[in-house]
């Protein structure tokens, strides 16, 4: 059976694990990622967990989840808030020198997005659409198993959208952008407005309107809004078999989500308002995800 | 040389041509469609056409371009208004059962795209988004040389995106789509209620607009702004390398495109900001993207 090695690269900390092709973990280890102290020291490390791997060099391809915009042509982030210096540099090509596998690079929310593609909620449908509603929003096109990662890397940015173009930017984003209006930080940002300190997490503002408040209500009720209206540009730009959605904010799905796909039926054509809303299945996508960018590249 | 049949269906005229895989149309045959005559008639007056084509038997593939989506996998219409009872009819399988040549359908808009992004402005590039902005507004994302025609033939719909909620709705669109806001016909609309009927098209509104009339330019800078956010919606989704566009507003660009550009820019992340925007080359975009359907599908 085909194995490739998959690794999640977070500003904090690195994963790396051997994966089947079917996505079966066969072994794991984790490490500090040392992101602030320079890509030469981050990457040489990540080359020692790979060699800790038992028979890695049995492996077909490597693929790297990283956080922020990547050239997937060229094999670099173009972006690196979290990750010091990793801007334009080749990881991909040193560890792809040091091991002799193929290595493959991509960013985290569309390595995601490819593993519920592949192996998760989005499996056997041709144009999957990946969203993860967390702290902020991102997203993934997946295409028959490719993911569609755009010139730069920026395909997905859904949480730039603008939903409403009257409202307040914020954090670099566009006025009234999704991720500013509809994320589980703008849930927080609008409820602490409106309830004060009582509300610690999106968690809260669900709470509350479950209990009836009318505030929380309006609140909610704005959100699904803004998120149908965030999906119908999705939609109407690729027209998907199926959305899958993943993030924190999914933990209170029952609360939002039948209201917001109500809404966004409104929102789109009447032959597209049967598209499948799902909730993403991948316990661990982000690693999982990295080790199918070799499968889908075609190894 | 490798050649192909494309067919140009309209709800009054058909074209048929003979094209060489490059492009170069070999032989073209006009017809009226009998496109209110009801699919079997339409169906046969095609038959005969392509059996008027010199040697048509030697072609590898035929491609049909339709007014309206398409489910690409089932190759049907999913909706038909300008050629009577066409939704879900086989015709392209009744084509390929009477020619003994593999058949392929998709939306009009689609083919035009295609034909851009294969033989066109977009040649050469991986991920290129047609736009037409003309009486209304479409599009098409085109991948490695593949459409992205979407589970029902509606990537693309970006006529329906929403640039502001707020405004009225036009022709069962969404209040605020981009087509009701800044296609020709939404110009036309817009400056008639300025000026009245010495409007009769978009570009009796960029004259006045180039006269100095500030109520002209007040038309123009909102369609800019309108036509900034609809274009920053579809490349926060795909991140294409290159926006073709075409339609008869086209023939303003020098008005009003560098402004909607310079728009567009402050709507997206800074590393999206150098996508290219062109013109579409192809002179006959229908016909040659309706031949280029079996070549993109691997004929």
């Amino acid at each position: 059976m085909k194995t490739v090695i998959g690794i999640d690269l977070g500003g904090t900390n690195v994963r790396v694990a051997k994966v089947t092709e079917q996505g079966e973990v066969l072994q794991e280890l984790k490490s500090p990622s040392y992101g602030m102290e320079g890509p030469e020291k981050v990457v040489s490390n990540i080359i020692s967990l790979i060699e800790q791997l038992d028979g890695y060099k049995d492996c077909v391809g490597i693929g790297i989840g990283v956080p922020g915009p990547v050239d997937t042509v060229n094999k670099v982030m173009k972006l690196s808030s979290n990750l010091n210096g990793f801007t334009d540099f080749p990881m991909a090509a040193k560890i792809e020198e040091a091991t002799g596998i193929p290595t493959f690079l991509d960013n985290d929310a569309n390595c995601a997005g490819l593993a519920e593609a592949i192996i998760g909620a989005g499996k056997l449908f041709p144009i999957v659409y990946y969203t993860t509603i967390s702290t902020g929003i991102g997203g993934a096109l997946i295409v028959n198993g490719k993911l569609v990662s755009g010139k730069n890397g920026y395909a997905g940015e859904v949480g730039n959208l603008i939903v409403d173009p009257y409202r307040d930017p914020f954090n670099n984003l566009n006025p009234g952008a999704s991720e500013s209006e509809a994320s589980g930080r703008a849930l927080i940002r609008k409820g602490q407005a409106v309830f004060g300190e009582k509300v610690q997490s999106a968690k809260d503002v669900f709470d509350l309107y479950e209990q009836g408040d009318e505030e929380a209500i309006k609140l909610v009720d704005q959100m699904t809004t803004d998120l149908a209206i965030m999906f119908s540009h999705v939609a109407l730009v690729t027209d998907p078999h199926i959305f899958v959605l993943g993030g924190g904010v999914m933990k209170s799905k029952a609360v939002w989500m039948p209201k917001m796909i109500e809404k966004f039926k409104s929102f789109v054509h009447p032959g597209m308002r049967e598209v499948i809303f799902t909730e993403a299945e991948c316990s661990e996508p982000g690693i999982m995800g990295a080790a199918m960018l070799p499968i889908s590249n075609g190894l």
